[in-house]
């Protein structure tokens, strides 16, 4: 696992765009770096890291669910018109897939487009769907174990693996806080706050950006 | 299948471009959820959830249904060239094929662009033709029993399939209602109700919708 | 084969667009349902029913040869710049190859675009050439036979397979009337009817599509 | 092979676009028919008839030799930016490949874009390189042995098959005139004639296509 | 490996756009040459040298740094849309992959764009990752033994691999200066030096590149 | 090989855009024909040949080190956006691969632009890299021995193949020149003789072409 090379600073997030999954192989837990950025381009969406087919249908559906919501966030979806967005999953030679780093992507997108950084400590799993309900997925045991071994202070799971929760080694739950989340907008809330979530909003009206894109 | 995974609300439908189809694997029959959602964008059409080529061909043509009846929808068509639609089958993680879910393919995408949610507690099975013709399917003994354990009220089935009535279980049949649709329109009245769907579709005429492309 | 399904009212064709094929496989001949629509769309041209390779060309011919001879029938080629086709042949599920439905395809074609509904009853069989020639076919006897039991009436056959007329059970023989076609233009009088071709041909002039390309 | 069902008049070509080829199987030789149409467009090239990549190849390479001939022609290649060109050898399921198809391609698509059809009874074999040069194919005795039972009266050969005409059945030999051609010019004075070749260059210069072109 | 054919005057580079990567294979280290070339364009971005998937996503995520860095570079983006660029990785005929030579990737990149040759005699490795982040990379033993061995004097490699000097042979320690890099700025400091890095940046201000793309 | 089929008049070259490489396969050395051409266009570039992967990437290099010369040759590559080019390596049947090829395609693409044919009785090998360098090749023994049959009288070798003049044939050594190229300015003087050169270029400046695509 990546997880090895992982140095102290490493999950002290700064910059918009990244944030934590948890991923499950068949050689036990493993914390992913989702990092996602962008610059002025044609409207590309690149995405590389190995994924594979179920994976990228993943994000595809992250980026959807931001996209439906972008009115929520007084987003202007031209920005996507004027710069591409690039994401990649390291490292890069380890092919990834499966559904359940979702809401991770979404947070990413999220992160990035609002230009506001997660709050540093937390990882999450679960599938999205497109209605942004959050979908149960497999090997929290495991995956928790990870997260608590990398420094991960809060972790977020589904609403529906909330029974599985018994199944966390006693010395992990210690070392961790869970959320649960039903939905999209219970994960914003717990990854990013609800005072700085709406104040990137805020920041987002009048936006420097928009400028831009009128320009053109 | 998904359906384990199911609460008591998620098959309250709320949102425009849901539907619940039914599909039947070598392990029984299953509810699906087909989730439609749209954004602005560049007249793009995504497709996700590991749909294999014939259940492709099958969204292909219930979006062609859609759109040759969408004079008879007062539907703008214009409006498909500046937001994008995505369709999406989840449980990510799981392969799904055949044209049987090719009715509620087409009323997710009528939910969605006519703006009306579909009644709850309905789920649907039948092939659709470019003409809008319903062909029949089958498993319907299965995807019945699995609409019933969802806590599915209601069942549109092919008029073709009347004669698989007397397979379904007694304690099904009593758990449900069963109505046959012959062609997309029998399916419309059902999914939505006459009366919805006739105010909806008097919504469209002075859409807002409308004001935007044209400003483009 | 999908004929166990057809009710009598399937092979009565009121809309523009259908024509009935003749296909054979080893498990002996088959009515096909070739549907063709339009609406306003950038020109696509979609193909769907698990066509092979074989039969896609066919309908690329078909589709050619209708463009090539668009002059004659005075269509404004314009017209296929601003609409999309969509092309399908039921039942979506079952793989169909080979150049035999190559005159259907076009009939479908031709039907849709001069919005003239085949006369009812009729189904045909021939490969179909880039210059409009019909080529011979095989199975002549499985598909006359599945066509009488489909409830046709009138079958349209290759001229290069007069010859195989003997072959033909006399019992389908009494309930079938047979036409050879050497080229198209044969084609169109039997599924038509020169005097119905003719009026669809002369409304075609001043035609409200061209308005509205005009428009654009 | 094709020619079992070919009838005497089919060898007579009265329409521009269209070329004989000879091919040579493992069953024998046979007789192609190249047939090439346009219509107007956005300057696609279709091609079609179950061929194998190094047919493809040739008729690409043919296409662009007329192109690079084109000024030699006094045609104005601004005509192929809104005209579709389509190409096909039937019969359809019959999947070809070669190069030495190459000088029946270049004449079909000179024939058709000079509005020019070939003289009739005429059949070649050449692969076709860029500069124009014919090299040298394989099956000359099979080839010809096709031809001649087809009826056709002249064959066009490469001239470095010139050492293969002893090979030929003398029955053969005296049914066929054959010429040989070192590049495509040979070819083209012997399938038009020079005279007719002229005369149609020279219609070419004042032409309403380009006034159509210019229209737009 | 192609260092066998190097000759002394090859790794002294004076050329913008190129930039020495360490490879490592089954049969021992290799010093990979990256070439990246620019010319008045599209925007497409070309990249040759046989490189396998893994490769190719490094290639797409150093562009990418480089991008969401370009403000800092007063680089204007606009450039790359007047202009392609080809990057390929010779020899031509040897596969290659892995994510190892990402720095060097970027570095070739940052070199090109910024009209800047790196440093003479200094090789890489190292992962790079969106963020910017160096991520270590296996094989230092062998690398550091094939630079030497091709007269290159400094060597940069990921901080996270400094425990890994330990391993490498005294003979190779003697001959190279090791530098370590945890981000790309670290590498582009040994790289090309602060200084020469800050004037180049500055000849970029009022470059006659934006010149020429605002002309268009 | 090809030239048991070269008559004597086919290696003096005549037209611009052709160059004469040396391949080395299982059964020996061959002289292969690189053809280029061009007509107007909308910059399309064609690649035929039956060509592998490594050949076509090894076009693509040598298209992009002329594009990245060309305002060394006064070329305007505006040019390239309004024609197209193809380059075509018969026999169109025989697959080809390989790097060796690269300094012929440069020179070929280079005589087509330049519009200055090659000197005659030339023919060359040597891998190109993006950087214009010319790496050593494999064969030389066979390649030389095949070019020497041919009629060839010059051949170019790459620099650091000097060291296998030793192991050429003595009648082959007796009957051909050779060259040695360092990079791609070795091979233009070689193949073009520096005042033919110049006086090309020369001509390139006020060029009519530039005046086609003003007009555009
Ligand atoms: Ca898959
Ligand atoms: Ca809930
Ligand atoms: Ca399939
Ligand atoms: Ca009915
Ligand atoms: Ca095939
Ligand atoms: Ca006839
Ligand atoms: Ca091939
Ligand atoms: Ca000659
Ligand atoms: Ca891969
Ligand atoms: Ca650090
Ligand atoms: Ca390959
Ligand atoms: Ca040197």
């Amino acid at each position: 696992g990546i997880e090895k090379f992982m140095r102290e600073d490493d999950i002290k997030i700064t910059t918009p765009g990244v944030a934590l999954g948890l991923a499950y192989t068949t050689v036990g837990g493993e914390v992913l770096f989702i990092e996602a950025t962008q610059y002025p381009g044609k409207g590309d969406f690149k995405l590389t890291g190995q994924l594979g087919d179920v994976m990228k249908e993943s994000v595809s559906a992250a980026l959807s669910v931001f996209k439906s919501k972008a009115a929520d966030f007084d987003f202007d979806l031209e920005h996507l018109n004027n710069h591409d967005i690039h994401l990649h999953v390291p490292a890069g030679a380890i092919p990834k897939d499966g559904p359940s780093a979702g809401i991770a992507m979404f947070t990413a997108i999220t992160s990035l487009l609002l230009n506001l950084p997660m709050k540093s400590g937390i990882a999450m799993t679960g599938e999205i769907t497109l209605r942004g309900k959050v979908l149960p997925i497999g090997g929290v045991k495991e995956k928790t174990l990870a997260a608590a071994r990398a420094g991960i202070k809060t972790v977020i799971l589904p609403e529906d693996n909330r029974r599985d929760l018994e199944d966390i080694d006693p010395q992990v739950q210690k070392k961790l806080t869970f959320h649960f989340a039903a939905d999209v907008s219970d994960v914003l809330t717990i990854a990013f706050g609800q005072p700085r979530l709406k104040a990137a909003i805020k920041k987002l009206k009048p936006h420097p950006r928009k400028a831009t894109s009128e320009k053109k």
